[in-house]
């Protein structure tokens, strides 16, 4: 561990370096190494990929699960779509160097608010290496150095990525230090990072809540997080109920395993056993368990749908499986304050066809992403349009929801003028 | 010790029940509690100056420094002022609800995001009672619920200026916990206060840098610094001298403890021996010393102008008094080498006629505000024309330089659709 620290501010200062070449990098030199990265994963595919199966032969000798696994392996299919994720973020519009704002004071002086990158990023990240070539090409697109700090498991492959990205750099001559990999599996790096005051800008960590809870316990330096996501459907009584069968199937079903999959289920007093009676048969069929509070339950026997008392914890955890929690409410009123007290500010919907009910739930829920009659799964740097995505802040400061390359960039004033002084 | 974690939870709470009644409240109601303030402070001016009066007494008789006791010290003028600060609030434009962009993807969502209020700001000050007030002012525009942390020595005045804003709050129908002062001058309340996870959205501390290291070493919530500026003023080879001496002067002596006051002149070695002979008694006449390596120390010595020889430190050093360090540089790439390795990317600006030097300048010299031409001391959120300014950011993410009412917002996404689901 004494040659951790060291070794950390070794990559620190490396990274400072490269980024104040790449805060006023030419675009086409950018892109160009971006093209040049996707053609370099190419040509180091044998390598990368027997990497890969050194990886993934330890994850099944440690008993890893299948999903880990899965999540891990590599092949030419998913190395060819990792070049082809470069090229498109190539083709991108650059965000550094937009300018936001001009103004001009009666002084005379001139104000420009322009875009410039952050400058260095450390990524925190866990078992998929595609994740590696993602956060690398999102980072130099917007003029950042990154510091990678990926899964113990995935070393291997990560190091074999990284190797032909830095190849990628040096093609175009951009420091290959732009994109670098901590060579440690330390747990101790993720301390030793988030300590890096004046060296590393930001910490993303993007991971399971172990991970995330030692980032903000230890870090110095501001985090962007990727926490849970507590996602609950409400149907209103001017609700189209068939609708709203539909958004519960694909909230829940879609792909339960993310962060804006739904975990909870309020519907309106009203509309209860009517709507109950028609979800719950398409739900279960779908392998979801239903967690019902005793009105919910009631309605469920009365239509004959298997389901389970849910317990009060259960409308406050991120399920991350095919398990709903089902709730009844008096109102809009009643279905806000339970998601203000309940749930993680991250994606809420509303299925209605009442647009005063609506706008109050739109204005009333405080999360990143909310929603009148459409999937929280929306909540999605691409399906927001924003062709990139490193992740989806959880956080309220400088970036909320998903998370592009807009994201990826602060900003500095430029003030021209012709000798002014503050009197 | 014990019973200020329970304190800090109930301020806690009662200030995001209060942030909820904000968020959307009418923006006339935001505006008539502001007015409704500054009446309540004029109708206790009586209790605020006698407390006030108590508080001063006490730092005399602790032996506090004159400008301690001069900076916290109230009259009638002063907390007119204060009253008059928020009417002017009352009649800035409302930040929360504009819709910052709007959009529709091509399967027919539209998105919209709007600005709406950070939560619940966590604001850590020293000695002066008049951030009391402009502090409560600019959070309740911006729709946030404030926990105000205020000096030990002004306790009294802060806790009879609070209780007047909560009669204003009140008069309007507002909560009062919108506005809450911590009734304790524990030094364990900082670290409570960082550590309200889910409680409080963001920590502003601002103060001497042993409040902030506190803050930083301790906080797990977001934290937005206003730390130390280490400014500069690099007089080019084709400056216009009597300008450059003129914004020397003005960023130097025009109030030397403030963090956008220079503490570092880079001069292009052209026209060292001539700037310096100019700058030197103008410099010394008011009454500023002068710590000069080698280069800048000779040409004092030729011009007959008393310099002393400047330390590797004294360029790494915010002074915040008389007291400037000098060097000379070979060119524009060296002097923003300079700034970028001993500055702190707060505040810094070159004198140059040539537009192409200013523009390299501009371009590579990553501070909050970067300047051609005028003085560092227009960092201000006044001076930008803001209307108001809560401080100056020396961070990076969210907020960046002077910090207005737009910079105590945050964002979410609204998405309206017609039953759309992901495939």
């Amino acid at each position: 561990m004494s040659e951790l620290a060291p070794l950390i501010a070794q990559l620190g200062s490396q990274a400072r370096a490269a980024a104040r070449v790449l805060a006023t990098a030419p675009a086409v030199r950018i892109d160009g190494a971006l093209v040049a990265m996707a053609h370099e994963l190419h040509a180091a595919q044998a390598d990368i990929l027997s990497a890969n199966a050194a990886d993934v032969a330890a994850a099944k000798a440690n008993g890893q699960t299948a999903a880990l696994v899965d999540r891990l392996t590599l092949d030419t299919k998913r190395l060819a779509a990792c070049a082809e994720g470069l090229r498109q973020v190539a083709k991108l519009p650059h965000p550094v160097g937009e300018i936001l704002r001009e103004w001009t004071q009666p002084n005379g002086l001139k104000f420009a608010k322009v875009r410039v990158p952050i400058g260095v990023i450390g990524f925190i990240y866990e078992s998929r290496p595609n994740v590696t070539v993602d956060a690398a090409g999102l980072c130099l697109k917007s003029g950042n150095a990154v510091i990678l700090r990926g899964g113990s498991e995935a070393l291997r492959s990560n190091t074999a990525i990284a190797t032909a990205l830095g190849r990628g750099l040096a093609a175009v001559g951009l420091p290959t230090a732009a994109v670098q990999l901590v060579p440690s599996i330390d747990r101790d790096v993720v301390r030793l990072l988030g300590e890096s005051v004046g060296v590393i800008d930001l910490l993303i960590p993007r991971g399971g809540r172990g991970l995330i809870e030692t980032v903000v316990k230890t870090a110095r330096i501001p985090v962007i997080k990727h926490y849970d996501g507590i996602c609950s459907l409400y149907v209103d009584q001017a609700a189209d109920l068939a609708m709203a069968v539909d958004l519960a199937l694909n909230g829940k079903v879609s792909r339960p395993g993310v962060c804006n999959a739904i975990e909870t289920l309020l519907v309106h007093r009203a509309v209860a056993d009517q709507f109950l009676a028609l979800a719950g048969p398409t739900l279960t069929a779908a392998k979801v368990q239903l967690r019902a509070e005793p009105g919910a339950l009631a309605a469920f026997q009365k239509a004959g749908v298997p389901a389970v008392a849910a317990r009060d914890e259960d409308f406050r955890t991120e399920f991350l499986d095919l398990i709903l929690a089902i709730k009844i409410v008096d109102n809009v009123a009643a279905a806000i304050d339970h998601i203000e007290t309940h749930g993680s500010h991250h994606t809420d919907t509303i299925v209605t066809t009442d647009a005063a009910t609506a706008e109050q739930f739109l204005a009333g829920v405080d999360s990143a992403v909310v929603l009148w009659n459409a999937s929280t799964r929306f909540n999605d740097g691409h399906q927001f349009g924003f062709g990139a995505e490193i992740g989806i802040s959880t956080d309220k400061l400088h970036a909320r929801g998903p998370m592009g390359l807009e994201e990826l960039t602060s900003y500095k004033y430029l003030v021209r003028g012709v000798g002014q002084v503050r009197s």
